[in-house]
């Protein structure tokens, strides 16, 4: 077996739905050790989300390779007695229940002590697990509301708009991922876990970039705008021939190129249009006359004659478009993984890529408790098979 | 000095603008030893952009907190050869070049692991560094558009719409500096360092979820749902008497909740509303009803009823009201730095919370090339001042 980066970390995985199992994916996928603890009956609820085949939930089968399944009650004695036992021998925790949970299963931070203090707890939460907000329910629609990123998207005297990618969610998951590999190293050099946190709200926040630091220094509020740039002109969307291209000239020297290959130089000499703010100030007129020129050729020629001249271009592509692009495909950002008795399942591939140590599947996403006499022995547990299906049973 | 995860790492920063500056950011935040290489004589273009005082821009600060700076000239013989040496005694070489610039400078991969076998060179770039597209210039609007992105973002009948924020150039930098911690936990098992990558395009894919599992698994394409759930209802927007709220009953038992607190559950027994079929089919209806009672309070009061009832629910903040929430604040989620001679700068905190090794302010955002000497001789490298105003001085 090669090495990963993660080879040979335990991870005791608590979390259900969306931000807790991308977190504890990406442990996967850099090699750790994943245990998906599961509530009896039905398990993760995602597992019956989703469109899918042969009963699967593609959307769980995504978000949950590199796992192995056990089902414990935690309501029961026994079942927190094996989740204790699991815990005793593992270097991560994850979870992501409401904050408080943890403590009201006898899992708080003195206990884990007790328990192992070389664990590290990671916690994704919505709000942040202390504070006025700590006890709401959160929810990414929510959270893209309070964050201000609805502020900043949508037409200019629209409505704030939210995105259709669960952002916030997977925001936070990556920054929890993040976490636990930095508390792994503090653990190298300290002997300690400690308890690592993300959350929904301030995940999102950490991406307002130039957005927050000029309203923090200036006082003024950014506004929608559509898809046009606040500050530079000409940018965003141009009808072509047949349909729309994304054109995004960054700097006066892209801006000349663009310009020269539209055969629109001479614009730059006009006082309408010689400075930035001049160009701002007459962005209708000037893309005016790039949509004329625009409509005199196809969007796949003007994507490929712009990029040849260094100017950032593309099509706006939908889900289908996007996953079937050549370049996606190259990048292998979609990958095919055999699911034993339910087939082949497509799915998103690894967004990091290591020359040595590659992401690689190593498991399918688990069918429910398929692994827990396995996951006992492996971590060293002595165990019996009675007393696994105890702490597996609904209600012990 | 109190341990922080990456203590001891040293990070050389060839990064410029946005997502390399973010990648390093979070690795100095972390306790790296990140020294900023700049081209002289104007460094890094962002010293020169967005709102700032006492001739800082504040963009700038918050993303190169945690940083020293070094001028160097890379075109020049003595410039190359400074950097060399730095990379001799380095971890870490962090870049966002196009792709094929490192090689040009000498610093293929052989030639780096001549210089230092154990180095991790990370690259953040548009599409990725093979492929059709990887010669291509990226910006963050056009990866928007070419991801499908936008195509989920927007008015069901309206243009697909970017965020305001530069989401992809942050995504690709966090996944680059997860991608950098990962392989020094690698480099502790092989020895190895390695080359690690992440790209705009990749990064932002893998947050599509379950809009690629539920494509790939039906060939549907999802289409812009405003602010309305595709699937849910009721979901999204709803005017009270002074002003919108997010709402997302999230499960049939927060619906519940839900009405029950204005008053409406005897809604549920109706045959328009009794399942989530029903109630997506009969959706306007829905709203009308839920409307009419929110007119009856305020939007603060609503939120504080309905997160008391554990529906998740919240105001549509701006950049301003996100930046001063109460939770937001306790959060420390801005915090004010002080800047010898620039006086203090508020920017954006630390998104991951650590209990006993917190992300901290260690320097201020450096002035360009201030510490040339001072990181020669902490690196313990040999190197006369006449030797370093060559390497720094524009031409050599």
């Amino acid at each position: 077996m090669s090495i990963q980066p993660l080879t040979g970390i335990r991870v005791v995985d608590l979390t259900r739905i969306l931000s807790g199992p991308f977190c504890t994916m990406m442990l996967g996928d850099m090699g750790a050790d994943v245990v998906k603890v599961e509530d009896p009956p039905g398990g993760d609820p995602i597992r019956h989300i989703g469109a899918g085949h042969n009963e699967l939930s593609w959307y769980f089968a995504s978000f949950n390779r590199n796992k192995r399944s056990i089902c414990l009650d935690l309501r029961s004695t026994q079942g927190l007695e094996a989740l204790k036992k699991l815990l005793g021998t593992a270097d991560v925790l994850v979870e992501n229940f409401r904050p408080g949970v943890l403590e009201k299963l006898g899992l708080s931070r003195g206990q884990i002590a007790q328990i192992n203090p070389r664990l590290i707890v990671a916690s994704i939460n919505g709000f942040g697990s202390t504070g006025p907000y700590a006890g709401r329910p959160a929810f990414d629609f929510v959270v893209q509301a309070m964050s201000g990123f609805m502020s900043v998207t949508g037409e200019r005297d629209g409505a704030p708009l939210r995105t259709g990618l669960p952002i916030t969610d997977l925001i936070a998951g990556l920054y929890a991922a993040f976490g636990v590999v930095n508390a792994l190293r503090a653990r190298d050099l300290t002997g300690q876990g400690q308890r690592v946190e993300a959350s929904m709200m301030n995940g999102i926040l950490s991406m307002l970039a130039y957005l927050a630091s000029d309203f923090l220094a200036t006082g003024a509020v950014p506004a929608k705008q559509g898809n046009d740039h606040p500050i530079t002109a000409p940018y965003g969307l141009f009808m072509t021939a047949d349909g729309p291209i994304a054109v995004a000239p960054s700097t006066d020297a892209i801006l000349r190129r663009f310009l020269d290959e539209l055969g629109l130089a001479a614009l730059l000499e006009s006082d309408d249009f010689k400075t930035n703010t001049q160009r701002v100030a007459n962005r209708k007129a000037l893309d005016g006359h790039i949509c004329a020129k625009l409509a005199g050729d196809t969007q796949d020629n003007w994507v490929r004659r712009l990029n040849a001249r260094g100017v950032p271009c593309g099509l706006v592509q939908d889900i289908g478009e996007a996953l079937r692009d050549p370049q996606v495909l190259h990048q292998e950002m979609v990958i095919s993984v055999d699911h034993p008795g339910r087939g082949p399942v497509e799915m998103l591939g690894f967004p990091v890529k290591f020359s040595d140590t590659p992401c690689r599947i190593r498991h399918p996403a688990p069918d429910l408790g398929a692994h827990a006499a396995e996951v006992f022995e492996d971590w060293g547990i002595p165990y019996s098979l009675a007393e696994l299906e105890a702490a597996s049973c609904p209600g012990g």
